[in-house]
């Protein structure tokens, strides 16, 4: 669907367009159903009050919008910034907002966006189907999904990571240096459709290259108590290694080895997801899984401009990225083996 | 100034409105005098070629840009947060952009604002006076400076941290548990004026609250090199605490404490700048020196969404935000006091 004009509005309302801008301006006198009408015709049509957003695919505006959830996660930080310098390399301005994970915020900023000149959008869907993800796809605006995508919406061309890969190298690097219990800690209260799904590849791939009883999984939220609980349950196991799936809950945890005077990489090893600056200068320095933000970055930014320059419809890619593991200090050989 | 059109370019110019236009579209046949002409009335006017531009002053979008330097940044990224959190609770969207430290991104993403429909604008801005925010200024748009001003342009509002309250309260402290000679990390390679303003508020506290021999001032970039060294020479001039201007050293001098077997806050104590979250999960937790982040964005959304509001032109009002010093476990007893 093209931008709906005032025109369709006054149209399907059967009244004036005077009418339908002085309403929606809070002007003139009508009664509240006239009122009710035509507002309730606005949200059916999608139509954004000001006659200006029809520019928006008529004129090139050399600008994109980006939505991610919370720039102040290092992840969705380095994502942003990979994109932006993608992007203004190609000559192309950035406009971000963030939906602080919360589906109403997501779908504000994109009304926002969409009354602005932008060329097309880069976002980071939140939750399931939204209106405001509806009205992007339904504007026909140049549209990429990065890092999750939404259910039953994939016309929309994505690129997200994939966990297998970093996971397997890295338990099979821990497996080599003679770790025969590897501890996983989740964080399934984030309700993170990703990190849920390290938890799942971890217990298929420990399963595979350790055994049954390779995989020892724990979970733990943002509290002390249950982190203490985790890293406790971890060590009763006899784990000499653990992976965290949350990186914020590594460096928490590591903290707590420091506490009882355990060294990292020689008592328990420790790899975390993501690639964050505190785990290059800890000491030693934390081994990571790579989501590959910068990759991930660029191929987003590919797509989207592939389709901003497209003459006809593209279908739909849905790539995904692996993860690669990057061995570090905090890795060693298992206290068994030495 | 307001808006200049494409009519006050053509006037200016001695050319038809067509003939502007069909320029600036690379269009039509015109001599390369003409079109040279036109692209330099263009700039002089700071000329947006859309004539939606013109709206940005007329209508109210409930839309406010936000320019930062970068996101990566944690200090950045608390901010634009807080800011942006105090925005939409006032039905306010925020498009976000970054300088990347770079006064020409800058200037590009101001361009691009001054394209879309704003309200107004909140900058931390780069390096002294630039072209860009020239245009800012001259197009009359409410805007406000915070974390750091202009040289020279103290006709725009802003709201600045203040180093020296958090800086006395963290020396007397020290000096109440028994320090004597305090370190300084600074970091004079940034070239920021925020973090050496710190510096010459620590000589100048220092001095006066520990005597002349109490501040041992070492200065480190980001080399791990040139962190080591810095340690050493404030261990060799037998300090017993030591505060980091810059919050990335303080993170890296606490591994490599850790590699030399001294406990933080035992054999050495440490302060940082900046409320970051790795901050509060290391173990001991840093003791921090905080500019109050969530109060600067909020004072500069007041002061913006007043200019906003304003009939007549206000009075620019330069606020500074005290810092605050937040005492944790890096900090404790001198070892001599013990």
């Amino acid at each position: 669907m093209a931008f709906a004009t005032i025109r369709d509005v006054a149209q399907k309302a059967g009244v004036s367009i005077t009418a339908v801008s002085q309403i929606l301006h809070g002007k003139g006198r009508f009664s509240d159903e006239t009122k009710a009408l035509v507002r309730k015709t606005v949200d059916e049509l999608g139509y954004v009050p000001d006659s200006r957003a029809q520019g928006i695919r008529l004129s090139e505006s050399r600008t994109v919008g980006l939505l991610v959830p919370d720039i102040r996660n290092p992840f969705f930080a380095d994502l942003v910034s990979s994109m932006e310098e993608q992007l203004y390399e190609k000559g192309y301005s950035t406009l971000i907002g963030t939906s602080a994970e919360d589906v109403q915020r997501q779908d504000a900023f994109i009304t926002t966006l969409l009354g602005q000149r932008i060329d097309g959008a880069i976002v980071v869907p939140e939750g399931a189907d939204s209106p405001g993800i509806r009205s992007l796809i339904d504007r026909d605006l140049p549209l990429v999904f990065v890092d999750r995508t939404v259910e039953g919406l994939d016309t929309v061309p994505s690129v997200v990571s994939d966990p297998y890969p970093g996971i397997e190298s890295a338990v099979d690097t821990l497996r080599q240096l003679g770790h025969r219990r590897v501890g996983f800690v989740a964080h399934s209260s984030l309700g993170s459709v990703n990190v849920n799904e390290r938890e799942t590849a971890f217990r298929a791939i420990a399963g595979e290259l350790l055994g049954e009883d390779g995989a020892v999984v724990v979970d733990c939220d943002n509290s002390s108590r249950s982190r203490k609980d985790a890293l406790m349950a971890l060590l009763a196991e006899d784990a000499t290694a653990m992976l965290c799936a949350y990186s914020p809950d590594a460096i928490a945890l590591i903290g707590l080895l420091h506490d009882r005077g355990m060294d990292v990489g020689e008592d328990l090893s420790v790899v975390s997801f993501d690639d964050i600056d505190a785990f290059r200068l800890m000491s030693p320095q934390v081994a990571i899984i790579s989501q590959q933000t910068a990759d991930m970055g660029r191929q987003g930014v590919e797509m989207l401009l592939a389709r901003i320059g497209a003459k006809r419809k593209r279908r739909a890619e849905n790539r995904r990225i692996p993860t690669v593991f990057v061995q570090r200090g905090s890795v060693g050989v298992a206290p068994q083996a030495r």
